[in-house]
């Protein structure tokens, strides 16, 4: 061949490489997104559910798909990535829909509730019975695309310095409760307050609150509430299970190849199997290190037990009457619940 | 360009697309399977789980990997996979562990125990306690790669025509029961037999059986008992719940791509989430068409599902004697399940 031919056959073989280094690069839809994560990394279950999903959608796609997990604060304060998601600041972000209240009430439904379902009745409501149905809509007027992504086993009922002989010893306490369950804990006369997990140790510890519930057992050992308060209550009426999220915004969804919408639908589905299993897993090692530093577990009586749910009647009653999304919803869950009785009642072993 | 110099920019610019097809081809790396199903893909919940599962493989690798589902019977008998997926002649079954007993008897533990434990405890177990680990050396014995793929709620206990009083009831009775439970029934006086699940009905029509148990009640629903048999007992002690299994031959497995490798297992956990959550939500209304055709549904009281406890506790005594894997396993569980116990007394509202 002569020289000039070599950069001839030379140029048609780079016209070549650079279009199909052009296909390839359309076929793999290189993407790269930012999550924000409303838990550090380092708490149990609910903290590495996401890390875990993050590095299915990595693996499974050969790493076309990549999603940078960033630690609560780094990008923004954390439960503070709604607005943000909306308005495509934040590609992604990881939490529950129980931060997203200030939004819209309405939000509470589709993460935890008071003397409510466990993870299976839960999911099914959500994926069968209209909850994901109503959860996509109300996300979807702010340009939201919501995935479950998680559902926690129960938290514990609280931890308190003194016994709890009646819930008349309830009154005047202060104590750190979360959302809905902060209302019925207030008809018995105790002053709540919501704090930060990394700060409800030294308000402990310096005796500003007296009392606090915060998460399952597991995530509780790792802030040491154990030391100060040795009386600690089951069950956690309040939160007997906790739907996580990712929320993505609209506009970054709809931009996803059709295989990557179905790997993180996926991967979704999957970190929720893998928070309620892990769950399961690890709470009995936990309760059991409490026993040995000196806490003593109580169960409430069923009579109490009745009046927490007496009042927590009174409680949704009075909050659903503005708010034409929770009417809805709420009437949706009870319905499937009365209607899932049937089968939880026969179907199942005590 | 000269006539002879297009030639070789031609033949330049061909080597390279020849090149980067094979590098296409190596990327993609194109797999289709064939995967054999023990449960028609028209029955409910346990029958278009793998469906699900295949269709999740193929949407997100972007048709990269595709699994061809063949109903039972079309490549082999329906529970017949475990010597096929064995020897390469099948790529992979989906089936459930409590197809492989004349295999090893221990692998009944991976299926399903009588008075065993709901779906969130035995995946905690098989997970995070130990099992699957148990579960995966056991079948790579016969080179084959074990994955959960399902979990099934609970079964009902029984479909009769009259209705059993008293246990001595059950004296006499000719009844189709599956695997360990069905050695509990013996010890009752009842004549067991296994049948498949098309070979019911006719039996009850025949009066070749006075009663069975199948499935859950949605699925018991498409096989019509109802319309012999007048009485459905519950709880399904004998099945609280049931793991189902992929399995794929242990060549086929090493041979996938990391990615895909990632895929399998994330699609096989999905379905896990499905088939659980879509079971829990499917129950009540079949329960309910049961009863608008005058079917009475009974709950075993709690005096008689101890005396099933107890003859079970002698079966189970009885089988482990002459098979290590069994002893090793069952003893895993056992203290696995009495662990779990601290945490399910104290967690969970009743």
């Amino acid at each position: 061949m002569s020289r000039r031919c070599w950069r001839y056959a030379l140029a048609g073989a780079v016209a070549v490489v650079g279009l199909a280094s052009i296909a390839t690069d359309t076929q793999a839809e290189r993407v790269r997104w930012k999550l924000h994560a409303a838990y550090a990394s380092n708490i149990p279950i609910i903290g590495d559910t996401p890390t875990m999903m993050i590095d299915t959608v990595d693996k499974a796609s050969g790493g076309e798909f990549k999603i940078k997990h960033f630690e609560p604060g780094a990008l923004v304060p954390g439960n503070a990535y709604y607005d943000p998601v909306s308005s495509g600041a934040l590609d992604s972000a990881y939490g529950t829909p129980g931060f997203n209240v200030n939004k819209n009430f309405a939000y509470a439904f589709f993460a935890s509730v008071p003397f409510g379902p466990r993870a299976g009745e839960y999911l099914a409501w959500m994926r069968y019975g209209g909850g994901e149905d109503m959860a996509r809509e109300m996300y979807g007027r702010d340009s939201i695309r919501f995935y479950i992504c998680g559902i926690a086993p129960p938290e514990t009922s609280g931890w308190f310095r003194n016994e709890i002989k009646t819930l008349d010893d309830l009154k005047g306490l202060k104590m750190r409760f979360f959302g809905l369950g902060a209302k019925v804990m207030e008809k018995f006369g105790v002053s709540t307050q919501l704090l930060a997990g990394g700060d409800i140790y030294p308000a402990l510890e310096l005796g500003s609150i007296d009392a606090t519930e915060f998460s399952m057992p597991v995530t509780d050992q790792g802030y040491g509430f154990y030391q100060i308060a040795k009386h600690n209550y089951f069950p956690g009426w309040h939160q007997q299970s906790t739907i996580n999220e990712l929320l993505v915004n609209q506009g970054k969804y709809e931009a996803l190849s059709d295989p990557h919408k179905e790997l993180l639908a996926a991967a979704c589905d999957r970190a929720t199997l893998y928070m309620f299993v892990k769950g399961e897993a690890s709470q009995f090692d936990a309760i059991k290190f409490h026993q040995s530093k000196g806490v003593t577990i109580h169960r409430w009586s069923d009579a109490n037990l009745a009046k927490f749910e007496a009042a927590w009647q009174e409680v949704i009653a009075d909050e659903i009457k503005e708010n034409e999304d929770a009417k809805k919803i709420w009437a949706s869950l009870s319905a499937f619940r009365k209607d899932y009785a049937i089968w939880k009642d026969n179907g199942y072993l005590k």
